[in-house]
C-alpha cells in the first residue's frame, strides 16, 4: 500500500469536492462495513443505506443525494464507484513483476517473448508463439504452437493457451483459465456405433482489456473463430463454447454456460448460472437474471428471467401465482360445486 | 492443413456422389456461414436452411433432399455431419508428437513409460504407472501413484490424474481436467461436532475411446469404480460424483452434474447445466433437456425437461400454461363473483 | 491396505458390539453392493434396505434396529456412517509424504518452508510465504506471496494460492483449486465507455479443519476478508465470490455458486448447482435442494427449494399442482362456459 494522502489531494485527483476536513489523511480504502477510522469507503446505491449510516470510515465517495451522517466527511463525484475503483488502484497498484525469464521456462527456439516480458518458472512456450512487451506469465502457463498474446497481459498460474489462440493486449486470464480446448461436436456414425469426432480446427481471439475469471473454459471454434468482444469480464468457472461470438463490454457471471455458435451482442449482462441453448442470437444491452435458461433469440434491450427465458416482468408475475397454485386448484374444485349445485336446481 | 483434393477425390474417399464439378479444387473446410469459395461444407439439419442458402462455398456435403441451391456443387451423402467430419479429420491430421521424454519430467522409477510415448516438460509420473504406447502427456500432466493410461491417449496441459486411477486407449483429458479426485463423503460426528471424512479408497476407470473437456472433474469411487463407458463424450466443467456409472457412448454436455452412485445408461445425452440427484437410475437412450434437475429413476428412451424431471411434452405444454397463470388467477376470481350472484338469486 | 482385523477388534476400538462371529477376520470395507465375502460394509439408511437384503459382506456396520439378515454378522453402532468412516481410516491410512523439497522446486529465500513439510516437484513458492509442519504440497502448487499455510495440510497438484491468502491446519485443497483469484468488480465509466476493474485488494480466509474439492475457486475479498468457516466441506468446481462468509460445518455440494458479500451460517447445507444472490444472508442450519435459486434472505433452520427460494414444503405443491396446470386451463374454460349457460337462463 502506497503513503497516505488527504482528502484534498484525493478529491482533487478524481475530481470530486471536499465536505468536510480536506487535511484529514486516508490511510486506505475499504467498503462501508470494513472500514476502520483512516480509510476511505463510497456509497452507490440506496440499498446500502444502513451500512452508511453505522460506517466507521473516515471519508466516503458519494453522489450530493446521499443521505445524511453526522460528522461524516465526504467526497462528492457523480459516480462513487468509478471514483472508488480510482482511488482503490492509486493505493494499491499492481506489484510490478521485473522483465526477464527463468531459467527453468521451456521456450521455443522460434517463439517471440519480447525483453520487457515477465516469464516465470515452469512455463512452456511452444512453436512460433509471440509474447508481447510488458505481459507477465506466471509459473505453469502453457502457451501453445502459434499463439499471440499482446502487451501488457497478465497470465496467472496454469494458465493454458492451445494453439493458435490469440489474446489482444491488457488482457488478464486468472488462475486455471482454459483457452483454445476443442469444442464439443461429433457425427454419429450408426454403422460403427460411434460418435466421431468433428475436428476443431478454428482459434479463440479475445480482444483488448478483456479480463477471464479462474477456471473458465473458452472452447475453439470449429472452423473460424470464437471471440470475445473488448473489454468484456467474464468471471470464473464460465462455459463457453465453440464458435461464440461475444460483443464488446458484456459482464457474465459466475457459472454461466454459453452453448455453440451463440451471437451476444454489446453491453450484455448474464448473471449466474445462466444458460444460453446453441446458435441463438442476443440482442444488445440485454440483462438476463441468474439461473435463466434461454431457450430462443432475445431482442436489443430485453430484460429476460427464469426457465425458457420469460420477459423478466412476466416471470415475476408467474413466481407470484405460482405460489398461489395449490390453492387454486382448490378453489376451482368449490367452485365447480357451487355450480353443479346451481345447475342441478336449474334442471332438477 | 494438408495440401488442396478435388471434389471427385473426396466423394471417392468418403463414399458421396459428386453432383457439380468433379474438378473442382477444395481448399479447406469451413462452416456454411464462414466458408470462403474454396472451401467445402455440409448441411445437416433443415435448422440451417437459410445459411446453406447464404453460403459462399465452393461445395456442400449434404443428403439428396436438401433444398436446391443455384450453382451449388454438392456431395451427396447419407449422413453429411459424419461425411464432414471425416474430411475435416483428412484436412486436418492432429500434428504427431515425437516419442520421447523430456528432460525435466520427474519418472518414477518404477513407472512404465512406452518408449514411443511423448512427454513433455515438467510432467510428472509417480510409483508403478504405467503409460501405454504413443499416447503423449503434455507439460504440466500429474499421474499418479499405479495409474494405468492405454496407447495414443491424449492428456492435455496440466491435467491431473490421481492415484490409481485406471485409463483405456485412445482417450482424450482436455487442460485441467482432474481425474480421481476424493469423492465428497462425510459422516457427521455429533459429540466432536464435525464432518467426519469417508476415505474415498475406489477408484475412477475410464473406457476406450472418451473424451473429457476442459476442468471436468470425476471423483474416485469410495469403495469399488467410478466408470466412464466406451466412447462416450464428456464437455467442458461437467462434475461427476462418486461411484457414478455412466455406460457406453453418452454425451454429456457443459456443467452437467451428476451425484454419487448414479446410473446412467447407454447412449444418454444430457444437455447443458443438467443435474441429476445421487443414487438415481437413468435409462438407456434417455435424452435430457438443458437446466433439467432429475430428481427419480427415469426410464429407458425417456425425453425429461425441466424442474424436477417432468416428462418432456408435460414440461412444454406446463410451460405453455404458465406465461397464462397470472391471469388465470384474475379469471378465477371474477368466476367466482359471478357464481356468487347466481346464488345470491337462487337463495335470496 | 494395513492388516487384516476381527470383527471383536474393530468392535472395541469403535465402541461397538459384535453380534455374530467375533472371531470373523475382516479384509477390508465396501459399500454393500460392491462388498466381497471378507469385507465390512454399513447400512446407514433404510433408503438402501434393497443392498442390504442383497449384500454379500461379510458384517455390516448397523444400528439394532436394522432389517433381520439370515446370518449376517452384525457390529451395532449408534451411527453406522461415522462408525464405518473410522475402520475405513483404519484400514486405509492417507500414505505418508516423505518430508523434504524437491531440488526443482522453486522457493523464495524469504519463504518459511517447516522442515517436516513436503515440496514436490515444480512448486513454486513466492516471497514470505510460510508453510507449517507436515504439510504436502503436490507437484505444481502455486503459493503466492505472503500465504500462510497450517500445519498438515494436504494440497494436490496444481493448486493456486494467490498472494495473501490464509489457510488453517488440516486443511485439503484438491487438485485445481483456485484460492484468492480477484472478484468480480467493476464500474462502469460512460465517458471512456469501460468497465473499470475495483481492485480486489482483501484476502482469503480458510480456518481449520476445511476441504475444498477438484477445480472450486474462492474469490479474494475487494477489501478485507472471504472466510470459510471451521469444518466446512466444500465438493468440486464451486464458485464462491469476495466477501462471502461461509459458517463452521457446513456442506456445499457439486456446482454451487454463491455471489459476493453473501452471509452463510452455521451448518448449512447447500445441495448441488444451487445458486444465491449477492449481499442475502442465509442463517444457521438452513438445507437448500438441488438447483435452488436464492433471491431473498432466509431464516435459521428453514428448508428452502426451487426457483426463487420456495419454502420447501410449498415448493413440493407447488410442483405437483404444476403438473394440472395445462388441464387446469382448460377446467376454468368449461366452468365459464357453464356458468354463462346459467346467466342466460337467469336473464334471457
Amino acid at each position: 500500500m502506497n503513503a497516505s494522502k488527504t482528502l484534498g489531494e484525493i478529491a482533487q485527483r478524481i475530481g470530486g469536492e471536499v465536505e468536510g476536513d480536506v487535511h484529514a489523511v486516508v490511510g486506505g480504502v475499504a467498503s462501508l462495513e470494513s472500514a476502520g477510522k483512516t480509510q476511505l469507503s463510497y456509497f452507490a446505491s440506496p440499498r446500502y443505506r444502513k451500512a452508511l449510516l453505522g460506517t466507521r470510515a473516515l471519508a466516503v465517495l458519494a453522489r450530493k443525494d446521499a443521505p445524511p451522517v453526522e460528522g461524516m466527511n465526504w467526497i462528492r463525484v457523480p459516480n462513487p464507484a468509478l471514483a472508488f475503483a480510482q482511488v482503490a488502484a492509486w493505493f494499491h497498484p499492481r506489484a510490478p513483476r521485473p522483465p526477464g525469464t527463468d531459467a527453468s521456462a521451456r521456450i521455443h527456439p522460434s517463439a517471440q517473448v519480447h525483453p520487457s516480458a515477465c516469464i516465470m518458472a515452469n512455463v512452456f512456450i511452444d512453436k512460433g508463439a509471440v509474447i508481447g512487451a510488458h505481459s507477465v506469465l506466471f509459473p505453469g502457463v502453457f502457451i501453445g504452437e502459434g499463439v499471440v498474446l499482446g502487451e501488457s497481459c497478465w497470465v496467472y498460474p496454469n494458465v493454458v493457451l492451445m494453439e493458435g489462440v490469440v489474446v489482444g493486449h491488457r488482457v488478464t486470464l486468472h488462475a486455471g483459465v482454459v483457452l483454445g480446448a476443442d469444442g464439443f461436436g461429433y457425427a454419429f456414425d450408426a454403422e460403427q456405433k460411434a460418435h466421431v469426432k468433428i475436428p476443431q480446427v478454428g482459434i479463440v481471439r479475445i480482444e483488448d482489456d478483456v479480463e477471464v475469471g479462474a477456471g473458465t473454459c473458452i472452447d475453439r471454434a470449429t472452423t473460424g473463430e470464437t471471440v470475445i468482444g473488448r473489454g468484456t469480464k467474464i468471471d470464473n468457472l464460465v462455459q463457453i463454447g465453440h464458435n461464440v461470438h461475444i460483443g464488446p463490454l458484456g459482464l457474465i457471471c459466475g457459472q454461466v454456460g454459453i452453448a455453440g455458435s451463440v451471437k451476444v451482442g454489446a453491453g450484455v449482462v448474464l448473471a449466474g448460472q445462466v444458460g444460453i441453448a446453441d446458435h441463438l442470437t442476443i440482442g444488445n444491452r440485454v440483462m438476463v437474471s441468474a439461473q435463466t435458461g434461454i431457450g430462443r433469440d432475445v431482442e436489443d434491450g430485453a430484460q429476460v428471467s427464469g426457465y425458457s427465458g420469460f420477459r423478466h416482468v412476466d416471470w415475476l408475475k408467474f413466481m407470484l401465482s405460482a405460489h398461489k397454485l395449490p390453492e387454486l386448484l382448490k378453489e376451482i374444485s368449490r367452485l365447480k360445486r357451487r355450480l353443479e349445485e346451481l345447475e342441478k336446481k336449474e334442471d332438477p
